[in-house]
């Protein structure tokens, strides 16, 4: 068996990705983690394609630079835009949080033995208008589950029909997550109040499971579930990519020898200290190792 | 009498100074505008103060180049932070919007009738973290009504005792009211929700007036002023600002001559169609002349 000791390079448009990160750490204790949140620039969710494309290029320039063995796109909207783009430049195998996601909910939708083939997506604006998640969804369910006819009908309302099987998609925009989020929650009325009123149209279509397409909203976990019930299924993004990189390192004989704790190192192009304060709530534990990346 | 036909240079973080923007369009019709958004980096109010400084001197730098008369800080954030530097590389005349509105809040509480000498301010983390406002209001409170001796208690709650003169700052952020305004509002109760969250702490001290310290906030006053009452009275720092750039171009024969209405152009750093929708919301009438500039 052949190991690769070099670290796995992380990145997202500023804390939220800490929750992969979190999960990556979790399943692969030994390997070296490299973190980078373009905090000077956060967030990415209101912004274009060729600006994300931009911005998610520098930072995949320099993890590389850093020698690492594989990318992570920590960051549901750069993985919806940028992730095609990277993939053609990236020197190391790259991996977004959009598809393990979406395999998951083809899985839990298909195999749900209440026959409700439906599939809810949350996340930014620009994720949702992007319309990654839908996309990967039809392709997966085309080609594992012998979906033949699909209609995009829009770009938040997709319904398709195949063969033998109907999956509608729905995704919902709920910008208003990640500033609460980032403000701790505020209090648990108003935080209710906001997840109530994105999940209300949601609800009503009773989904099978329901993709937190947005790396802060694991952190609204326990909300999300009481709002939205016990018959869907809630996928964390997060904690499928972490899966499925761990499975590829495996595969491809590239983990880590060894069975010392791996290390951490966190970059960051703007303030570490608030990078540190809420970046160690996302993480459960302090932060340390954050330095400051000046990118122009 | 002499006249300057230059434009007016105007910029902010992104969208807020369009309600700056409004309030000079109102008083100062015959003036050709210049707006810059600086849509691809926005916001500023959690970033620290040398990555503000060094996006606010690009934008001086862009709009000097176009040749401008006067240019204005239409951002709080940035004239907090940034402002004592870009007076220092300003080719021309540079206004920011703290010092008008810290004027006003003196005026109104140094008269109040009741004799209670409370200033409230709300802001972005970063302008309230920056104490801008309470330094400025200090300053002239000494100056204007001869207050001896100040004592600054800490940021976000700084008395000082002056003479003759009692006067209380009370500064408070309120980061989730600029992501509420983006997202328009969402419904009522969520707005008013939030908005009694915020302002709780401050409608106990009973203001004499609340500086609304970051160029979303006018969006929300009604909500505001039903929250805190008839007694407090609210102050707008667009407005504030608005009345000194006028004054200041009467004032040095630089206002432009003939009564034709002035040309408005926008530039933005990333993504128009969102600056066009919901600027457009901001300043009550559809935005044209909308170009996108690339800083690198």
């Amino acid at each position: 068996m052949k190991f690769n000791n070099l670290p796995i390079g992380i990145f997202d448009s500023g804390l939220g990705g800490l929750t992969v990160f979190k999960e990556i750490r979790k399943i692969l204790p030994f390997e070296d983690l490299i973190y980078f949140g373009d905090t000077a620039r956060v967030p990415y969710g209101n912004k274009s394609k060729e600006t994300i494309i931009k911005y998610s290029s520098e930072i995949l320039g320099f993890l590389t630079d850093k020698k690492i063995k594989i990318a992570i796109v920590a960051c549901n909207t750069s993985s919806s835009l940028a992730l095609d783009y990277l993939r053609k430049i990236s020197p190391v195998p790259i991996f977004g949080v959009i598809e393990p996601g979406a395999q998951k909910a083809v899985e839990v939708s298909m195999n749900n033995i209440s026959g409700r083939k439906i599939i809810a997506i949350i996340g930014t604006s620009a994720t949702v208008k992007s319309g990654a998640y839908s996309k990967t969804i039809k392709e997966k369910a085309m080609l594992l589950y012998g979906v033949k006819k699909a209609e995009i009908v829009s770009i938040s309302n997709i319904d398709f029909n195949g063969f033998n099987e109907n999956l509608k998609i729905i995704e919902k925009s709920c910008p208003l997550f990640v500033p609460l989020v980032e403000e701790g929650f505020l209090n648990e009325e108003i935080t209710k109040n906001v997840i109530k009123y994105y999940l209300a149209s949601l609800i009503k279509e009773k989904p099978a499971c329901l993709v937190l397409g947005c790396t802060h909203y694991p952190i609204l976990k326990d909300f999300i579930e009481k709002e939205i019930g016990d018959n869907t299924e809630i996928i964390d993004s997060g904690v499928e990519t972490a899966r499925s990189v761990k499975n590829y390192l495996e595969k491809s004989e590239m983990l880590k020898s060894g069975t010392e704790l791996g290390s951490e190192t966190y970059f960051v192009s703007d303030d570490s200290e608030r990078f540190k304060e809420l970046g160690g709530k996302f993480l459960g534990r302090p932060i340390d190792n954050v330095y400051i990346v000046n990118f122009s």
